[in-house]
């Protein structure tokens, strides 16, 4: 079987290999810049690891596994118009460093090519593949659209923020894992199972970027602890402290939320968060996903040494500690 | 065989039975409100077309033929954030009766259920669909960026300008023709004929509406006669005056790019345009197109009365005065 760094490997030589166009280079510069803007693949590798899980020709996943990568470049380069963001992995994103249609349009070209690299996969399952890869690329949209409406809702509730990173983040990384087991020709039952995994494994993890952001060692590049806090995201954190709050609390966290010094609101809501808990609440949230995430992992029928590396690489995810 | 009313109210209706989603409804809202703005229907009207100049269950490419109409209403929705527009077809742009990131967000989700459109499709042929479907669109967004490069560049060519608008509408029109013949099980040959049939009438036609807005009997909604000329649009007309005026009318005509009065400057030009013959070379080049078109519409291997309704769709087509 193959290890983390090779399937790694195997994606970023397929990424240097393809040729995403030309002509007008003011379309594909972009597009071949933001794809070598590096980053961990994680989503190919997943799919180049499923794959693994069943069969050793995981060359055969390659296309499908970049396709899934380059969607998921198009995601970015979208979201980076809607949040105006200047950077991305530290670079100027496309949005930024040429403007905004050729970010629109490099990245609805970037979601044709996606479909296109799927389409190269020799399989008898493309019907399948297709219908996935599809499913996913809509929930990923309504995802990002229901994160946005939580910016101007009053209220969201744990049920609805769950929702909104399981489609934003969290099916994409189900379905990276199914498509790769179903090039593999793996059963319905194990290609779902490990749909289900990549899905609970992505929820977690995101409640984990949650808690990190709050209760972490170090800030990620280019953000702060308690940069959540300062500009009151409705993350789970914040959502669960606004539920439980006192009646005589929520006065005081009213106020912290207007409050104009960052320093003195991270400190204060910090605070309610001791008072309440919320932190071992976000805690166990995480830990009922992965409980999950590992039963459907537990049922998908190949040996258990095989899916050493998916654990390993799910344990790495959690245990980053910023 | 079916007419045009008989073959839009198939289009039409299957538009409203079609549902493209419902939550969220900020998502899914703006796209039903786009696909219900009307229209011709031209696109997936051709798709039928094509498919009954070989069979008559012309029902078999309606799901291809909603495809095509979606997609070109996602290009729609994005160019209209690019433009800026605030009306289409009269109504009010997605990008301004809601905002810009639900016409981003929304028009990604409508290219994505344009490929679920297709893939509906009973077919042995899904992969060649597939592939005349995503390299129509890869072309068109190729399109939308030449023609936003032309705004920043000082000479565009006639063959360039005639490639930007074969990319950015005329092989729309093509390949909605060869998705109809291929879902009829015709002849690659002939599903190649009809592709380049459409192109070329593609190509006549966006040559009339340049001549139009310089010689039409009256604008069309929302335009004026001369609104062209007016803001400088480099038109085949603007083109081919730049290329053929003498040196002692070029500093008139830059004067008249210069001149801030709209009637002197649309005059101006139009005496320009008169007195270098451009009208009659716009129209020789539309000939050339259509004679071509209708050299491979007669290679095409079936029964001449059976084509007369394309040849007549394409006549008014080219025949509107405004």
């Amino acid at each position: 079987m193959y290890t983390y760094p090779e399937l790694l490997n195997l994606v970023n030589q397929k990424i240097l290999e393809t040729s995403f166009g030309s002509n007008p280079k003011e379309l594909y510069e972009p597009i071949t810049y933001m794809m070598s803007l590096g980053g961990k693949r994680l989503r190919p590798v997943l799919t180049l690891m499923a794959h693994n899980l069943f069969a050793d020709d995981v060359h055969k996943s390659l296309d499908a596994a970049l396709a899934i990568e380059v969607f998921h470049n198009f995601t970015l380069v979208h979201d980076d118009i809607m949040d105006a963001a200047p950077l991305r992995r530290g670079k100027e994103t496309i949005y930024q460093k040429w403007n905004m249609p050729v970010a629109i349009l490099s990245g609805d070209l970037m979601l044709i090519r996606s479909i296109d690299l799927l389409a190269r996969t020799e399989t008898s399952q493309f019907a399948s593949l297709l219908r996935v890869f599809n499913d996913t690329a809509a929930k990923v949209c309504e995802g990002q659209q229901i994160d946005m409406n939580f910016e101007s809702q009053s209220q969201v509730t744990h049920e609805e923020y769950i929702e909104m990173i399981t489609l934003k983040t969290a099916v994409l990384l189900g379905a990276s894992l199914e498509i790769g087991a179903r090039i593999a020709n793996a059963s319905n039952e194990d290609a779902q199972h490990l749909y289900e995994f990549g899905k609970c494994i992505g929820i977690a993890f995101q409640i984990q970027d949650d808690i990190l952001d709050s209760f972490g060692e170090k800030a990620e590049i280019g953000k702060r602890i308690g940069g959540d806090i300062a500009s009151n995201k409705k993350t789970l954190l914040l959502i669960e402290l606004l539920a439980s709050v006192h009646k005589d609390d929520l006065k005081l966290l009213q106020n912290l939320m207007a409050e104009p010094n960052d320093d003195q609101k991270i400190k204060g809501v910090l605070e309610l968060y001791a008072k309440y808990q919320i932190k071992a609440f976000a805690e166990s949230q995480k830990q009922q996903y992965l409980d999950l995430a590992y039963q459907h992992l537990n049922a998908v029928s190949v040996s258990p040494d095989r899916k050493q590396l998916l654990i390993s690489t799910a344990k790495e995810l959690m245990e980053r500690i910023s």
